[in-house]
């Protein structure tokens, strides 16, 4: 730990929003992108930011909680989506190709031998955590290593030229892990924490929340942020903490997808609460529990579009509004270019 | 009048439910990219649904109840935009360029005389409206030709390929214009229609209202739909409508802006309630009364992102996201294709 996260300085600001409402267009008048626009130029130190290369980094990993049946998909489902993300058809393919956005996918942790790739990062901690029921999900060295690996993969995309990034997982039963760290982090009971996953029915649910409820019990004394995610894993999770730190180090702009990665965030904004001016929450997820992780970091989802399916997929939907707010910025006309009077009452 | 509009087919119906199902994800996972996908699969009567060409219209008109000090801005703006919108430095050009939106500026009744443009079509129908506080803002024949004209702006894109059209306008003024509509189409007191518009302070929202107040009660008896347009106006209100009901008629998808173009859809759609099943409303505005408007129709928005600025700028914004229904839609793998296991309790 020692990422050297601070706060963009703030000598910019007045320029930013005066760009802004020199626009052709009624002051505040494009809301959220004009928040955005001064955000951005903030992280970049820019009258003129722009958006280079953008990366969604999809980390995969295996959850030792899955054989506890807190999922409605078999663990399998893990490394068979790694391989439909690698075959181009998955919905986050999809979507990143829809709005030329690159693709990594991490095997972080995945119970599983993939074949090599040229989409595949072989970040493998181990071949799955353990289950939280009865352990620690990893060790403290496996948590460093899934951490540092989360650098090597941000790192990575930046010497590629990108200063803008997602972050996605899969892992069945990641919901679960999620959860736990939420309650620990937020306070918060685990009523308000658990829910149906990829698509629990009642009897499933209640199972869930038995397991997750005996495994919070167990570990009733784990509260640092570090020793949170140790516990609670899983790897794909932690290597997405490690790579949002290393991303707002290194200025990027951060995009945070729905329920698991914002667990993610929440462990990181604990270590370096700076850390959340460089970022996006790019949607509200239907899984219950995000809104509230949402009020507890005080920030708003730009999207809201009932989805709940991970993989970043969130990120890459919402990315073009991103992009909106950054070419009114750049290419809009002012006033006084466009020879458009302005309000009467100025 | 004498559109026909109906209701799609519904014989598809279940066999694009069926193909959204079967894409490798939990069920309902992708939210409302998934009713979208079904409603354009609907409305295009194929499993195999294509966005073609999308399109841009936006409506200038001038108002003659701007005379009466609603708006912050002097009238002279409404031709000064559409100067900027034939540049191609305002939101909507910036917009509609980043997400291969073609634009169609029209003048349907601005107080000036535009030079020719390869972006304008000239369907003035006046020099602007009569103010709705002394008279109608138009006569019958003048409604009539409004709404003509807005047919053919649709034909015309149809004729270059078009099967998904946006609508978006700009007329100082045209929020009192939509505010009186609105008050009379959805039965709503006019303090729940009247909002702050381009940025009104208290004192002038004041005389926005007592003005809107006065016309109200000067034309009480005014109830059908097609004489609150032609009484309330404006010129580009009245070509929106028209437009609209066109597009429907052949069939495309319809993405309707903010305050203004939904007032425009009130009228349609009290004309062809089934014109809503080709439709999707965009954004929320953050002008008061849009939600309300929303509310009576049953409808929900895609996006909010407190934007207020009229031209067509929310569909711009929002057309990757109903791009990212298609998409997904036409390009997942299925469970079956990607050999993914589908849930244990199927």
């Amino acid at each position: 730990m020692g990422y050297k996260i601070f706060p963009p300085k703030k000598d910019l600001l007045s320029e930013l929003i005066e760009k802004v409402n020199g626009k052709t267009k009624p002051v505040g008048a494009l809301g959220r992108l004009e928040q955005i626009a001064i955000q951005i130029g903030l992280i970049q130190q820019s009258l003129s930011p722009v958006l280079n290369k953008p990366y969604i980094l999809v980390f995969a990993g295996d959850h030792g909680i899955a054989r506890e049946g807190v999922s409605a998909y078999p663990q399998a489902v893990t490394h068979q989506m790694v391989n439909n993300f690698l075959s181009g058809k998955a919905a986050i393919n999809v979507f990143a190709r829809q709005n030329a956005i690159g693709l990594k996918v991490i095997d972080a942790g995945v119970n599983y031998d993939f074949d090599p790739h040229v989409l595949l990062t072989r970040h493998k901690v181990d071949y799955g955590t353990r289950s939280f029921l009865h352990e620690k999900a990893m060790t403290k060295e496996q948590l460093q290593q899934a951490l540092d690996y989360g650098e090597v993969a941000v790192d990575e995309i930046k010497s590629l030229g990108a200063n803008i990034v997602g972050f996605g997982e899969m892992g069945i039963g990641n919901t679960a892990s999620a959860s736990m760290i939420m309650s620990r982090i937020c306070g918060l009971e685990l009523i308000h924490c658990v829910g149906r996953g990829t698509g629990l029915n009642d009897v499933q649910l209640q199972n869930k929340f038995g397991v997750l409820r005996a495994a919070l019990d167990r570990h009733a004394d784990v509260t640092d942020p570090l020793e949170v995610l140790q516990t609670f894993g899983g790897y794909e999770i932690a290597q997405m903490c490690g790579a949002m730190l290393r991303a707002a180090e290194l200025q990027m702009v951060l995009l945070i997808d729905g329920f698991i990665a914002t667990a993610a965030f929440l462990v990181a904004q604990q270590l370096c609460p700076a850390i959340k001016a460089y970022s996006v929450l790019c949607h509200q997820s239907e899984e219950k529990g995000h809104q509230q992780m949402v009020d507890f970091l005080k920030m708003k989802p730009l999207i809201n579009l009932n989805m709940r399916l991970g993989e970043g997929t969130g990120c890459a939907v919402a990315y073009p509004i991103v992009n909106s707010a950054i070419t009114f910025f750049n290419e809009m006309a002012s006033f006084t270019e466009a020879g458009v009077s302005n309000r009467i009452d100025q």
